[in-house]
This record gives structure tokens, C-alpha cells and sequence, in this order.
């Protein structure tokens, strides 16, 4: 008789619970959650997000293929450094963190025996929790790698079947270090400009007068304190850096709006807006400004 | 024979179009289209996007019960000094301009016959023209008005049964000086700040780490730059202010966040996530971070 080839799933929130659910099926894997209450388990059982689920981590991950980490970076640190001795020899260890130098750094404790990639699928909601997770979250969702030089040519043509499998549009391998540089911009930044957005005086005086563009900018102002905390903090330099580029651009277009040049200020929109083009996003269509 | 009641539409691109087509069906009204352009009055015809279609505006602005002025803010205040004295006695001139003082400083222009109230329909999209119109546009956004003093009762309840009849989830009354405050903050500065991110240097080297907070923020860079310029200079004093203010939150968040004082960050962020879930506006409830 054949092996039973497991996935653990690691933490069963918006994320793990999301990507647990996404994963049922995938070939001959079987997907364990591994959680560590009992509530979490219960919602995992009876709206079946796995195949199995566990609150002992010694029941799975000795036995596990692939342990998946699906908790805040920080978590995802200490759980290595925790069960290091514990993983099976020849697996494969990976996570979803929004940060990926940190990580890698704490993935330094693991034996040689056991394999790591970086993995970090660029989806999620501003909620969190399991109850608000849902299996086709990484559709059409970007779902970056940052593999080791040692990570092996197979766990990596895994981790691409996975992506397909869950609906992700494309598998972008890069290092931890352009990684946390890149997404300093297109996470980081726009969870700042949300949360700075909200923190306008006259916030509560507005309501009535917002549209589409006001709730989409600030729609993940809502955000899960404890895990944007260390994302931002363990990326300050590069978001320290993003920021004040932001604020150069917002004060360029403040001058030429105040200039009273209104050429000026049509061609420099035309320059922006082009720019927009042609990054040409997918994205939904039609959603009211 | 009782005479044909006529609401005329004038301008049928992206706003006007998804008016006169959500317009329909309203009471006894016959709606109108009034535009410049044939392929436009096909379009129009060909998409039943009114009742009628009309190249001349001398045909059908007499008649007209209401003229709903559907162009760019500057369009809108020479049209109703170019046909002031065709608009018929009793009429109700109207408009969808997302600045008011400046509107309903042109609207002076009309005689004292003429009834104006200053209408903003907080919906759009990025796009323009006819053909991305559609008739749910304005499903549960606000229906501001901006009335002058003289207004009738019989005009402004009628713009409230448009309203019912449209969608819109509320009828928000204000002065012209308050709704451009207040749209600067919520409308416009979200416009400066997707332009602004997509100013960065390097926007184009970030595909493939984009995620739907950075779809979401910069949703709107690509914008009509005509429309914009204007209602960027038509409240250039509001709208500078509001990016001053943006700044100094940015920059506050910035600082907390080189201070590399966990504690503090945290705080700052459960506060401003705070307000934005006491905000708790509508909208959609799941999209991709």
C-alpha cells in the first residue's frame, strides 16, 4: 500500500483557510489543518475547508509532504524554530508571509534535510478568520516564489502545479530581497494611504459625499493590526523609502494644482494617465468612482 | 390632450447616457437625448438608451419640463448661458457636475422663469462615453443636491422621486461651498493619489506584484483628463488643502514607522483601522488585497 501523501496546513485563518479549501483534491495529497483552537477546528469539520483537521502538530508534521505556514511572519519565524527537528526529512516547507527577507532568515534554522520556498500568493481580503475565508480567493492572483539556491527543481514544479491548481494566474519566481522591495510599493504603500486617508479630521463629517473611489482606496484601512504591524515593521527602510516617494508625487501635483497652470496641469495628467493605461491591470471593469 | 411631458438629457457620454437610460420608465416623463455627434444619436438609438435622440437642441429645450446638463463643468455653465432664453418658463435646469459653486455661480445666467438645483450623483467609472454606460450606475450611491434659495418644493421633491427611481440610496442636501469641501476630500484627493502612486519611477517594473489593494487605489489614474483638469481648478484652494493634510498623515505614519517603535506603530494603526470600521460604509464585501 502507498503512502498517504499529506499537505499540513498550518494555521487555518482567512489565508490558511482560504488556501486549505483551494488545495482539496490537488492530486493525491491529503490537506491536514493544523490549528490550535478548538472553534477553528470545529468550523474546518463542518464546513469541510480540509480533509482532516488537528490541534496536535506532532500527529501530521512528522508524516507531512509539505507544511504549509499560514500565520503572521513573526508566527511563521517561531514555528520553524520551534519544530525544526520535527518535519520529515525531504520536505518541503513553505509559508504565505507578505514579507519574504525576514522569513527566509528564520527558514536558516531548519535542517539540511528539510527543503524551503518562499511563497507569497498576492491575495486576501481586509478581513480575517476563517469564517471569512473562501476557496477561489487566488483566483487570478499573482503567487510568488522566493526559492532557495538549494530549494530542489522538483519542490518548485510542485509549488507551480499548486498555483495552477488554486487559479493563480502566473508563478513569479524572485529573490526575498526584490520581493520586499517591490511589495513596499504595492502592498505596504497602500495600506499606508489607506489608513492616512481614515485618519483625515473630518473623516466622520463625509459620510454622504464618498463613492466608489473613497471606498475602494480606503477599503483596507480595516486592517489586521497585529500582522500589518510586523509586515511594516519588518520592512521599514523600503516602505520609509516608498512613502516619501509618494509624498514628492503628491506634492508635484499639489504645486500645480495651487500653479493655477491649467495646461500645465492637463498635460501632467495626460502623462499619469497614460501611464495607468498602459500598466493596463486586470482588474474588475466596472465599479462606480 | 394632455402636452407631452420631457425630461432632455443633454450629453449622452458615460454619466449622461447611464442617466437617460436609468431615467427611463420615470413616471409620464419622455426622456430626451440632445447631442453633437450622429454616431452618438445612433448609438443611442440602437441601444434604446432614450426615448428619442435629438442633433438640435432648438427642438426640444423649449418643451422641456427639466434639462439635465450631463457635460464637463465648464460645458455646463456656457450651455446655460448660450440658451438662457430658450429654456421654457417653469422648466428645471439641472446637472451631474462633481463641483457646484462654480456651476451654480454660471447658473445665474438664467431668468428668473428658470428653476436650477445643483445635482452630483456620486457614481461613475473610469472610463467615458456612451458605450461604457449603463443603466445601474447610480444603484445605491448618493444623490447630492445643492438647491438655490428660490428652488420650488415641486422641483426638489421631484428630484427626490428621480432619485427613488434610479436607485440612488439617499438624497444628501447641501450648499455648493460644503459639497466642494467635502469633494475635494472624498473624490478628488482619491484621483491625485492614483496618479500619484502610478508616478512612481517604478510602477512598471511592480507587474506581477500587484495585489487588489494596488488594483483598487489606482482604479481611477485612468482618467478623463479634460473633466479632471477643470474640476481640479475649479476647487484648487479645497483641494490643495486636502493634500496638505494627506501629507502630514502620511508623513506621521512614516515617522512611526522609521521610529522602529512597535508599540507606538501598533497603536496608531488599531486607531486609524478604528475609524475606518466605525465608517463602516457599504460596498463590496470581498476583494483581493
Amino acid at each position: 500500500m502507498q503512502r498517504e501523501k499529506i499537505i499540513a496546513v498550518v494555521g487555518l485563518g482567512l489565508i490558511g483557510g482560504s488556501l486549505a479549501a483551494a488545495l482539496r483534491g490537488f492530486e493525491d495529497y491529503t490537506v491536514v489543518g493544523v490549528v490550535r483552537r478548538q472553534e477553528t477546528a470545529d468550523y474546518a469539520v463542518s464546513h469541510e475547508v480540509c480533509d482532516r483537521v488537528t490541534l496536535d502538530p506532532m500527529e501530521v508534521l512528522p508524516e507531512a509532504d509539505v507544511v504549509w505556514l499560514c500565520m503572521n511572519p513573526q508566527g511563521i519565524v517561531d514555528y520553524m524554530a520551534r519544530y525544526r527537528d520535527v518535519f520529515r526529512a525531504g520536505a518541503l516547507v513553505t509559508d504565505v508571509g507578505g514579507i519574504k527577507t525576514a522569513i527566509m532568515e528564520g527558514a536558516g534554522v531548519l535542517p539540511e534535510t528539510v527543503d524551503f520556498i518562499g511563497c507569497h500568493p498576492m491575495a486576501g481580503t481586509e478581513f480575517s478568520g476563517i469564517e471569512h475565508s473562501f476557496p477561489t480567493m487566488f483566483q487570478r492572483a499573482h503567487f510568488i516564489l522566493t526559492p532557495r539556491p538549494s530549494s530542489t527543481p522538483e519542490h518548485i514544479a510542485l509549488m507551480r502545479r499548486v498555483s495552477a491548481y488554486i487559479g493563480c494566474s502566473d508563478v513569479v519566481t524572485t529573490t526575498p530581497e526584490r520581493h520586499d522591495a517591490i511589495i513596499a510599493y504595492t502592498s505596504q504603500l497602500m495600506h499606508i494611504i489607506a489608513v492616512s486617508v481614515c485618519d483625515d479630521e473630518e473623516l466622520f463629517q463625509c459620510r454622504g459625499f464618498e463613492g466608489g473611489s473613497f471606498r475602494d482606496c480606503t477599503r483596507v484601512a480595516a486592517l489586521d493590526v497585529d500582522l500589518w504591524t510586523q509586515l511594516f515593521s519588518m520592512n521599514a527602510p523600503a516602505l520609509t523609502r516608498e512613502i516619501d516617494r509618494l509624498v514628492q508625487n503628491l506634492s508635484a501635483y499639489r504645486d500645480a494644482i495651487a500653479g493655477g497652470d491649467v495646461q500645465a496641469l492637463s498635460d501632467k495628467l495626460t502623462w499619469s494617465a497614460n501611464r495607468k493605461r498602459q500598466m493596463n491591470l486586470p482588474g474588475p471593469g466596472q465599479i462606480m468612482l
